[in-house]
């Protein structure tokens, strides 16, 4: 078992920060809510297309509590999204106070909001009183009458610390929370057939603006992603249609019609590279523009080196990144605009080396997380629930918010004992009625049934990171539980999948029985969870990971995985070929994003089909832009080694490369890399680093202090 | 334990009629979501006053499916709050259609609705495609793509059949359900002291209105269910305070403004009596008056006697219980307006001997439920939830509703399962942290420590329940898991809290040891649940009902279950003497609706106070309405003896009067029942009967057949 991290000096920082007043609401609340803003706004050629799962709602009465001790007597003020009470020391104040006098001494300030549209939320500003995250909310406060005539509070009622995220004016209502715009033209237009096709000269994300229309009768509008698909009325996957006439405009997706002005710009975004506008006779449009849009991000993390066609694809996924990073992170800008906890965690783990904006990560989880009970896997998907648990102590390490762990533990608990309500009584999962067994998008048989080695290997690692993080938590009976079943199950992994025939972890046993196909699947993140004896990673590299009759992997989603367990096995050379060769090979296809996947072997528009649609890939995927994780973890070689970089190691690897350098965010600032063949330079903002610098023989670590540039030439003896 | 009811054929025709097109929702969404709105609308002073336990919210997505079969084409109308997609065969349709053809043939048609605001509902209007509770609804479909690109569901989604109430016009949109309104005018108006007191001559509930208001400054109103209370500015339990100046008006207690209009009308509604206005100097109002409201119900039970007291006595209760009648049925209308599972109960029984209004019924029972997970108990009160399983047998018995125990069931099962996780080793329910052990307010102290017998009662009967509606549902194995259960906890009772000593079953046991109190109520319920036996139940009639010094019960909410039992015992001469005492008692004091508490050893405004505050006590209220119960099922003794009134008995019983008749309601109908001191009189508009008149040594059974008039005399011989 990986072993504990100390708790992380930053943590305590994070969690005594004092606050300025915020926006507060009851955590996860808001994050639920939002999430279904965005992923309703999914359409399928101009129909709503909602998720097919539960979706959950905020709490509708939720109680905000602070205990006060004031030297002098203080003004405050309060507004709150719904309707509210507050009570001072228990007495309930007239009306809906917007500003109060609190007198010096002790007290107990509680507002009570009611909203069933938008989240209740709170915000409160004073002096030394302001609404943040160490307010307490409930959702139920058991106060009652007793017989005495006095209220009591025998409360058994939860209380959370209040959520926050960055809406700190007390105009900044966070139910009118909408995503930055920035108006963008259309870099070339041109008439063809019916209508005129408009390209923005790459993948982009926004809504499209038609000035001065006029006339009467329909106008349609075909998004592509693709050329193809922009002019392919019959199959592009989103559309809009109008209807317009003297003085009013109809859309008519959603019966809305609208007063007809000089701009008129949708109501919903589409992902899109060209835009296909079809007018009917009789109705002219003048310019066609879009409002691009986009979640406003600093590009902390950075990467550039000797190879352009490397720098391209950073870049690329770096944009693909921006992209799909948004409310939430969500999959592809096309089609889903859903959030999934698969794809999610790939875009976490990338937006530590980009990024490093934690509010994202913790939204996403939340979201996907909603609320109890709980009654499918996260998504539907078995997998998914399992990256879940894994995402949480990825991002405590990376960020060392031990807070968050906190916050989220019970809701960990509670789908954890969902998993553990389904296992087979080997402690096993296998797919039941209603749980989609995903792993991924295969051409070929990937079979489904009895236990997947893969589905073991991740509840393995999630019942670890129970047990890790019932010690951040400070839970030793779930510690010990949950470190049992980890140990119990972990055992079980390699008697039970283990071939010395095929020397490799088969896909599946069925009835106890071992299936003949192996897959990469299990193998690799056996690999990289170090499940395996030292002796079977080394054969595994051959006998599947560099094996090219096992089945080959067409998604960046698991190219991810595949690519990081061969840096984990020191195969950097290797993977920059594959870099070059999977992700230049969309470059070469004119990919301006990355896609949901890619096999080098179709041509054409055969890029473009998947789910058995024309245009159905979407060709800006999160999971496409993997690059910038490998590139900051296994070249520039900068990773956690304690919580929130308290510690860290740097193992640069040029990986073929004559010179690298680059940026990677950590909470307290940067760390810059630079190596070429002969030198390397290191420079940190904070932690306690460890550097391994190449030897004749092997490698040697130095110590790095915070502040200090460090120029090195190696191969040092 | 009770015998088993057979199946209803009256059952089987609810279940398969076929209603008319109306609006449709997730079941018990509908009710949650207004639930919400009524409970949120309790304010104490000007404050808003919201529950304080968990409220839950609709489902924000849900999707309406049903399978069609047509002979020919057919064209639809559909209608949906929300936003909505329509599949037809799992064909997404563009837009939101609001008609659509549908081929001839067999197809599947589902729609599918978001709103977080309010509830997702879908009204469709055709030929022979009508959206009505044949409708199957869900909210989470499990349906995904599988790697063949198509559609798969594989499901294990639960469906159940889609809620309704009687919103049958395409623009009757539940969410813009308000109850009716009346306008009225004062009794009389009198100045007093700064201000005019307006007197509405009874207890009534509405919205005050207004007229003519000009000038500027602040309008303060105080209403008062009594005199006192109106006048008492400080202490009233309820107020309003306005702003007026020229053009617009404020009202404070929300920091809404409006335009100045020639009436104004307040946005919440009040209970009251008495209306106190008092306008600062430069502000004039002309005429006040009050726009009452509620629920429009046929008043089908009815009862007159010799006695005009009692008469009075029944008019009394059917005002107080329609004025608790509202969306759904509350405790009392000044203070809570909340709806409480005790209270309930009591009104469900009342209603089925006036309204017999099952909607209002069915509604009460879903909101109180709430959504899962459970978190406390209902209301966070042990003995209400309880309650609120006795209330579906209560339901099904009179209305002979199957249905609706089928929809309930599962919610059933998950409450049943968290009290049964929070039981002893006994097997028995103690006050765990968060719960609240109510029993009764008592004028004295109530133990509510260790096993109380009435918990424990109350407990076995709810298991008794579960059994039976297992059985209702076909659910063998819950059947004889909650029999089981029942019997165990049953066998348990007599050895734990009999009292040879006190012939009476004592209040409580700590730590195995019978405690030295006895109070009525563990001895009441086990009489009429029938878990003494026989020579026990005729000795606790002296030893505890009829014994002065055992605490007196001084709520109308006990009172309902004392008279109660001493009714089953045949005491009725008896409860007549104590009901003209007690409910005339409140007559007496200028009672126009009756009260949640009465101790006529107090007196004056001492009837006003309660919960330690001068008008605490809520003068309206619905468990004050018994007699309607009472006179109803024990007098004119008309009770179902199968579930909805297929076969009934009658048991006519003067109880000391000369003369009475009365009408008690039924699924198919009326009963009439007439009787004086030599003669019965007897109609039945349906269902078996079997009436019991008296005979010289006991009674005897004749047949009832429906539709006939029968007049006998007795004594028979």
């Amino acid at each position: 078992m990986k072993n504990r991290l100390k708790t992380s000096l930053v943590a305590l920082l994070l969690s005594s920060a004092a606050f300025s007043q915020t926006w507060i609401w009851y955590p996860g609340d808001y994050e639920i809510w939002l999430g279904n803003q965005m992923n309703n706004r999914r359409t399928e050629r101009g129909a709503f297309f909602p998720p097919f799962w539960k979706s959950d709602s905020h709490y509708a009465i939720v109680e905000f509590s602070k205990q006060l001790d004031l030297a002098e007597p203080e003004e405050i003020f309060i507004a709150a999204e719904g309707k509210y009470n507050v009570k001072l020391d228990g007495k309930l104040q007239f009306g809906m106070p917007q500003t109060m006098l609190i007198p010096a001494g002790k007290h107990n300030l509680n507002i009570k909001v009611w909203n069933q549209a938008t989240p209740p939320t709170v915000y409160v500003k004073g002096k030394t009183i302001n609404s943040d995250s160490s307010w307490k909310v409930t959702f139920e406060d058991k106060e009652w009458i007793d017989e005495s005539g006095k209220a009591s509070d025998t409360s058994a009622t939860l209380y959370m610390d209040a959520g926050s995220w960055n809406f700190d004016g007390a105009t900044q209502l966070p139910s009118q929370f909408q995503l930055s715009r920035t108006p963008m033209q259309a870099v070339t237009s041109q008439a063809n057939g019916e209508g005129i096709v408009y390209d923005f000269g790459k993948e982009t994300f926004g809504f499209i603006t038609l000035e001065n229309v006029s006339g009467k009768g329909n106008v349609h509008i075909y998004y592509g992603e693709s050329m193809e698909e922009a002019l392919d009325k019959e199959y592009c996957e989103t559309l809009d249609k109008l209807y317009v006439q003297p003085g009013s405009i109809t859309d008519l997706s959603v019966n809305e019609t609208y007063e007809l002005t000089p701009e008129y710009t949708f109501d919903n975004s589409k992902a899109f590279r060209y835009v296909y506008v079809v007018a009917e006779k009789g109705v002219s449009i003048g310019n066609v523009s879009m409002q691009y849009e986009y979640l406003p991000l600093e590009y902390r993390g950075t990467f550039r080196c000797n190879d352009e066609e490397l720098n391209r694809i950073w870049d690329i996924g770096a944009y693909t990144m921006h992209l799909t990073s948004r409310e939430f992170f969500i999959d592809g800008i096309k089609r889903d605009r859903w959030v999934w906890s698969g794809d999610a965690i790939q875009s976490y783990l990338m937006n530590y080396y980009l990024f490093f904006d934690n509010e994202s990560v913790k939204r996403t989880i939340w979201l996907l997380r909603g609320k109890d009970p709980v009654t499918s896997h996260i998504n539907t998907i078995m997998d998914y629930t399992f990256f879940w648990f894994l995402s949480i102590y990825d991002y405590y390490l990376y960020s060392g918010d031990r807070h968050f762990v906190q916050q989220i533990y019970p809701k960990m608990q509670s789908l954890m004992k969902y998993v553990l309500g389904r296992t087979n009584k080997e402690g096993m999962v296998e797919g039941q009625t209603g749980d989609w067994v995903f792993v991924d998008w295969a051409d070929g048989y990937l079979d489904k049934k009895g236990e997947l080695a893969f589905e073991q290997v991740l509840l393995c690692k999630s019942l670890e990171t129970m047990a890790l993080c019932a010690e951040l938590v400070d839970d030793k009976s779930d510690e010990a539980k949950y470190e049992k079943l980890a140990n119990e199950l972990r055992s079980k992994l390699i008697p039970a999948f283990w071939s010395e025939e095929k020397q490799a972890l088969v896909h599946n046993r069925i009835d106890g029985k071992q299936s003949e196909a192996v897959t990469r699947y299990a193998n690799m993140f056996a690999t990289f969870f170090n499940y395996l004896a030292p002796e079977q990673q080394e054969t595994i590299k051959s006998s599947v990971l560099l094996n090219d009759s096992i089945l080959k992997i067409t998604t960046p989603y698991m190219r991810f995985y595949e690519l990081e367990a061969l840096c984990a096995l020191g195969e950097q050379e290797e993977v920059m070929k594959e870099m070059k060769a999977y992700w230049g090979g969309m470059l070469n296809e004119g990919a301006t994003s990355f896609w949901e996947k890619y096999n080098p072997d179709e041509s054409g528009t055969q890029h473009l089909a998947m789910y058995g649609r024309p245009y159905g890939k979407s060709l800006c995927h999160a999971w496409g832009a993997s690059p910038i994780y490998l590139l900051g973890k296994y070249y520039l070689g900068v990773q956690p080694t304690s919580a929130g970089y308290e510690t860290y190691s740097v193992t640069p690897t040029l990986g073929g490369l004559r010179w690298m350098e680059g940026t990677v965010p950590t909470p307290f600032g940067d760390i810059y890399v630079y190596m070429d063949r002969k030198t390397i330079k290191i420079k940190s903002d904070g932690g306690a680093g460890t550097l391994y610098v190449p030897t004749k023989k092997g490698r040697k670590a130095i110590e790095i202090e915070a502040g200090k540039e460090y120029k090195i030439s190696y191969p040092i003896k």
